[in-house]
């Protein structure tokens, strides 16, 4: 099962996966959520007045797609230049979840997103709980595509004097700007400092 | 036209596009593709030999969206937690490209990734065009999102002992690792050195 830990690996180290659903004429939309892998499921969240999220918590087959954009390869020629990139794509049915499910969910993806924050913040009340749709898409159907390592030439084109090599990408936060109606002065938390390092 | 300004600064900004397409029994893929704007239309390419991209070429329903995460949003509520991010999305049905209008279409997403690339590196023989498929999408029914701004909590958070800010997060390249068959040691080209400081 090493494609599953590829899986895993992907679904864990990614911040906003992008889902699709289609509408009655067959028209798909692809929208951008927050998310998180818990065990064999992942998790993401919408507004109850979306009507595509309501459309996908009816049953619409849908499809979440994480990439994670690594570097830019620069081959000799156009044709085998490319990207580095590992993309994780799961398809299915999502479930809408309840009560204490629903709760976890929402700790998953806090904690995925921004760990440490769950136990800080204040958590959601029933109003808002139910203001919030929150789908379970379980990872039975699923694909990951890794693209890494030098460029590929053709041989013909390895006398070429073209520079060639990658190029990595890296996504990484800056120092946090507080907000401005923070009453008094209190430090930023030791676990959102604790995200600059790893 | 301020919102066309927006969609086109995302477009421009971003490396990777998610698309959509759906198979024949209605479910639907999210696949991650390169991609540029050329004024009013999204450029983007594929291998001839996938089924999804023929089914694009075919007219089947499409939609493209671009998102750039900036910021992960700490409200002192979950519920007003959030990202910062900029999105683009892009409805239509997808027309094949041909001959010139397919080079000059390679040339714009070549230049969108790697700026001044397209002048150095070998461009696409006759077999190798044969090979792509690039397909172009108008910019006519789209939207564009932009989520910005400190945290919005509730009047009655505001006095709750919790940080609140916005952690940004930024994309920036870094070193060059040269292809291990580069013939000689020639230099990093200058124009690659460019991208790193805007």
């Amino acid at each position: 099962m090493v494609d599953r830990d590829v899986l895993d690996a992907v679904l864990d180290a990614g911040l906003v996966a992008h889902v699709a659903v289609q509408d009655g004429v067959g028209q798909p939309y692809v929208v951008p959520v927050a998310y998180a892998r818990d065990g064999d499921t992942v998790l993401f969240h919408g507004s109850t007045g979306s009507r595509l999220f309501s459309s996908l918590a009816e049953g619409a087959p849908t499809c979440l797609t994480v990439t994670l954009l690594d570097g830019l390869v620069l081959a000799r020629s156009v044709f085998e230049s490319s990207m580095h990139y590992r993309s994780a794509m799961v398809l299915g049915t999502a479930t809408p979840l309840e009560h204490k499910a629903k709760l976890r969910a929402l700790e998953a993806i806090t904690e995925h997103l921004m760990p440490g924050r769950w136990a800080d913040a204040r958590r959601p009340d029933r109003k808002e709980l139910a203001a919030t749709l929150v789908l379970s898409l379980s990872l039975t159907e699923w694909s990951v595509k890794v693209s890494a390592g030098p460029p590929d030439d053709a041989e013909d084109d390895l006398d070429l004097p073209v520079w060639a090599g990658v190029v990595p990408l890296f996504t990484s936060p800056g120092n946090p700007v507080a907000a401005p109606d923070l009453r008094g002065e209190p430090p930023v938390p030791a676990y959102v400092s604790t995200w600059f390092h790893g």
